[in-house]
C-alpha cells in the first residue's frame, strides 16, 4: 500500500473517533476499543489503527494508560461553548484605528514574547533544508536571468504550479490567469485598488483581520461590517439587507478559515453568497490564505470562486502560512474581468515580485514536495491548536468560550464577563506573552471581551506555561470585577 | 600605489581629455599628446596614462592609429545639439494615459527585442557569480530565520550598509532612518500615499518617468508639470510660479540623472530648490535611483536631501540599476517627519520585503564588494552610452539632437522636424527593436518628436545595427514629410 493511501486510512479513523468524542458518543474518561478490536472490525492493519491512536494522543484528545489501553481524556473539548455570535451591523463608517494598534503589532512581532499574538506558523514546521537545497543548486546561467527585471505577472512555472493546485473553478485556471504578488496582503490591496476609490463602501466581516482595517483606514475607504458567525462565517441574509440599504461597491471576505474566527462557510452557504453577489453584481475579494490548512477530509474546502459563474470573485492567497512568510510570495486569481487592471496596478506599484524567492518556491512545487509537506503541516498545526484549546479550557476561568475551527491556526477566545481583552493583553506583556486583543479586529472597537490566540508554534512547556499565566491573569480580572 | 588611487589618477586624466574634446580644445581628427609626453609633463606613470587612453578609446571618443598614436575621433560629440528645453507649464490636470502605454511596456520587456526601450542595466555587467556564492553559503540556521516574517522596515544589516553609503545629509542617516521596500517604485508610492490623497495636486517634472504617470493616473492624483531642462533639471523659478498659483501638496523630482532626460541639477540649483520648498513647506519625494551611476569625479552627486534642513525630502532608491533588478530591493530615507507613516503604510500594503534577497545584498555590501563593482559598472555604462550617442550621431538624420548626461544610462533624443517618436516606435517594432516614444513621458502627450534610448546593454554589433536601422527609419520619415 502506498504511503498516501495509508495516510488517508488512518486519518479517516482518527477523524471518526474525534467526531464521536466531540458529539458525545464517547464519554470523557471512557475506554476506547483496543487496537486489535479495530483491526478485526474494520479490516485495517494494526499499524494503521496504531497511527490513528498516536495522532489522537498527540492532540491530547485521548490518552494512553500503560497496560490498560487508550481512554478519552477526562476534560474533553465538548464542554466548551462557542463564542457568541453578535448579530449587529451598522451603517457604512470610516475605519477608526485603535491607538494601541502600533504597540500591538510591535508586541506581536517581538521574538522575545511567547507568541500567541502572532498569526505566523513556526519555521520549525517548514521544510527549511529542502528550500535551502534548492537555493544551492541555482546555476550561474539561472542567476543571470534571476538578476533581471522579472515579469510583472511573475515566474511562469510558479504560476503553472499554483494553477495545477486549483480545482472546481468554472472555466478552470491557467498559469496566465494568475498574478504573483508580494504576499497575500499585496494581492488584497491590488484588488481593492482595482474596484474601489477613497470614500467608497466595502462590506467586510465583523470581526476581520486587523491588517485590512489598517489599510482601509489609510485609504479612506468606508466599511459596512457584516456580522460573522464563529463557526459558519459571514451572515449572508444580513449582507443582503446591507446591500439593499447601502452603496456597497465590493466585499472582502475570508470564507475558508477566517482570521480571527477560524470559521468555515459550508458549501451551501458559499453558494448562497455567490448567488447574492451575482444578483447585485458586486465584486468579492476572497482571502484564502489559510485554505490549505484544513483538518478534516482529504481535500481543501472549495474556494468561493468555485461557485462564481459571473467572474466576480478575485481569490488571493500566499505561501506565508504554509511555506515561507519571509519569501513574501502570494498571488491573486483575478478572473478575466479584472486581470488587466490588476496587472497594470501591480506594474505601477511594485513593478514585479522578487525573482529568487519565486524560483525556489516554483522548484519546490515542481518537485512534488509541497503536498507531502502540507500533509505533515496540517497534522502538526491541528495538534497544536487542539492542545492549546485543551489548555485554555484547563487554565482559563469558567465561562471562557471558544470554538475549535476546522482549519487554520487561530483560536478566537471569548473571556468571561468582567474580563477585558485589552487589559489582558497589557498584563500579559509584563509576563513576556503576546496575544491579540479582539478590540483591534473591528472598525467600531467591539469585541472587547475577546482575544485571538495563534497556534502556529509547537506546543512546548513554554507555551503551556504561557496559557497557564494567561488563564491566571484572566481569572484575576474576573474576580476583581465580581 | 593602491588600486583605488591609480584609478582616480587615470580617471582624472581621461576626464580632462574628454572635457577638452567636448569644449573644442582638441579638434576632431587631431593627434593627441603621446603617452610618453603626458608621462613627462604630468609626472604620471606610463601605465596610468595608458589606462586613460584605453578608457577613452572604449568610449569611441578617441582612436588609436598603429605606429602613429592616439587621435580625436573625426566625428566628435560636440557637433550634437542639446534637445530643446520646452519651457511651457500648465494648470494641474488629470493624468491621461496614452492608450499605447501597455503595448509600449510589453515591447520594452520583450527579450526578443533589441532593448533600447528598456531602462534596465544588463546582467552581463552584474556580479552574478559573487551574489550566487553568497546564496550558497546560507546556513540552515540562517534559513530558519529567513523563512519567518521579516521586519516591516527590513534587514538591519542591509539598512546599516545603506546608511553607511549616505553622506552630507543634515543630522546624518542611521539604519533606523531607512525603510526597505520592494524596489524604488514601492518607495515612491509609499511616499505619495503618505502625503497625498486622490484629487490632490503633485508637482512633477516634464518630462518624467512614465511609470509615475501610470500610478498617478490609477490613484486619481492631479499633476502640475514643471518644465525640466535636459541638462540642468527642473526649472526652480517656474516651480515657484506654479506654487504661487496652484494648490500643490507635494513634489516628485529626479534631481540626479533624471529619467528620461539624464539631467543633473547642479548643487547650487539643488540648494535653490531646497530653499524654495522650505519657504512653501512642501514635501519633496526624491527619486535617486541612478545616483550611483555618475561618470565624473570620485563621488556621487549630493542628493537633494543633503540641502534639506527642514526634513521635507524623502529620498527613494534601489539596487535595480546597479546590482539586481530581480531582487526588488529598494529603500526610502523618509526623515523623522514621515517615518512612522511610511512604516505603517508599508506594513499595511506589502507587510515586509523578501528576506533572502535582502540577506544576499546585505552580505554583498558588508563584504565591501559594492564599491568595487560600482567603479567597473560606471565605466562600462558610460562607455556604452557614449558609443550609443556617437552611433546616433553617425546614423540618425541631420538635426537630430541629444545631450550626453553626466550619469545614468539613458539618452533623450530629439528627432528632426517631420519625424514622430511614436511612428518610429511602431516602425522599429517591425524590425524587433524597442524604443520608448517620448509621448508617454508627460501627462499632456507632448514630446511627440522625442525618443528615450536605454544604454544599459553592452555595445555589440547588434546594438550598432539597431541604431543604424533606427536612423534609417527616422530618415525615411523626415524625407517623406519634406
Amino acid at each position: 500500500m502506498d504511503e498516501t493511501k495509508q495516510t488517508f486510512l488512518y486519518k479517516d479513523l482518527s477523524g471518526e473517533i474525534e467526531a464521536k468524542i466531540h458529539n458525545g458518543t464517547y464519554h470523557p474518561g471512557e475506554r476506547l476499543p483496543s487496537i486489535r478490536e479495530f483491526h478485526r472490525q474494520r479490516n485495517l492493519s494494526i499499524s494503521t489503527v496504531y497511527q490513528a491512536y498516536i495522532a489522537l494522543e498527540n492532540t491530547g484528545l485521548i490518552e494512553a494508560r500503560p497496560k490498560s489501553g487508550y481512554y478519552v481524556s477526562p476534560v474533553p473539548l465538548n464542554r466548551l461553548q462557542t463564542p457568541a455570535f453578535e448579530k449587529s451591523s451598522s451603517p457604512p463608517r470610516k475605519v477608526e484605528l485603535s491607538l494601541i494598534i502600533n504597540a500591538v503589532i510591535a508586541a506581536v512581532n517581538d521574538p522575545e514574547m511567547t507568541p500567541f499574538g502572532s498569526s505566523s506558523v513556526s519555521s520549525e514546521l517548514m521544510p527549511v533544508k529542502h528550500l535551502l537545497r534548492i537555493a544551492k543548486t541555482i546555476s550561474v546561467k539561472d542567476m543571470k536571468t534571476l538578476i533581471n527585471y522579472p515579469l510583472p505577472q511573475g515566474n511562469s512555472e510558479l504560476r503553472r504550479q499554483i494553477a495545477l493546485r486549483t480545482f472546481g473553478i468554472p472555466d478552470g485556471v491557467a498559469a496566465d490567469d494568475i498574478v504573483i504578488t508580494n504576499g497575500c496582503m499585496e494581492a488584497v490591496t491590488l484588488c481593492l485598488q482595482a474596484v474601489l476609490k477613497p470614500g467608497d463602501t466595502l462590506a467586510i466581516e465583523k470581526p476581520t483581520h486587523f491588517g485590512f482595517l489598517q489599510y482601509l483606514n489609510a485609504m479612506g475607504i468606508l466599511v459596512a461590517e457584516i456580522p460573522t458567525d464563529p463557526q459558519y462565517g459571514v451572515d449572508v441574509d444580513e449582507l443582503e439587507n446591507v446591500l439593499n440599504r447601502s452603496p456597497v461597491k465590493a466585499c472582502l471576505f475570508m470564507p475558508s478559515f477566517h482570521n480571527p474566527l477560524g470559521s468555515l462557510m459550508p458549501d451551501d452557504r458559499k453558494e448562497k453568497l455567490a448567488g447574492l453577489i451575482h444578483r447585485y453584481d458586486i465584486p468579492v475579494i476572497e482571502d484564502d490564505i489559510y485554505g490549505e490548512i484544513f483538518y478534516e477530509g482529504h481535500q481543501r474546502p472549495s474556494s468561493l470562486k468555485a461557485f462564481d459563474r459571473k467572474d466576480l470573485v478575485m481569490t488571493c492567497s500566499s505561501f506565508s502560512k504554509t511555506l515561507a512568510a519571509g519569501s513574501r510570495i502570494g498571488w491573486v486569481i483575478p478572473g478575466k474581468r479584472f486581470r488587466e487592471k490588476i496587472l497594470r496596478l501591480k506594474a505601477a506599484t511594485t513593478v514585479a515580485t522578487a525573482s529568487l524567492e519565486q524560483y525556489i518556491i516554483a522548484h519546490f512545487l515542481s518537485e512534488g514536495a509541497y503536498e507531502r509537506h502540507l500533509r505533515k503541516l496540517r497534522t502538526a498545526v491541528k495538534n497544536q491548536l487542539i492542545r492549546t484549546a485543551l489548555a485554555v479550557q484547563k487554565y482559563f476561568p469558567e465561562h471562557t468560550r471558544l470554538s475549535i475551527p476546522k482549519g487554520g491556526a487561530l483560536l478566537w477566545v471569548q473571556l468571561p464577563s468582567g474580563a477585558d481583552g485589552l487589559q489582558l493583553y497589557q498584563k500579559a506583556l509584563e509576563h513576556k506573552i503576546s496575544i491579540l486583543p479582539g478590540v483591534v479586529c473591528s472598525a467600531d472597537g467591539q469585541f472587547t471581551r475577546y482575544i485571538r490566540m495563534g497556534c502556529g508554534h509547537p506546543f512546548t512547556e513554554t507555551i503551556e506555561k504561557g496559557i497557564q499565566t494567561l488563564g491566571k491573569l484572566a481569572g484575576e480580572a474576573v474576580n476583581c470585577r465580581s
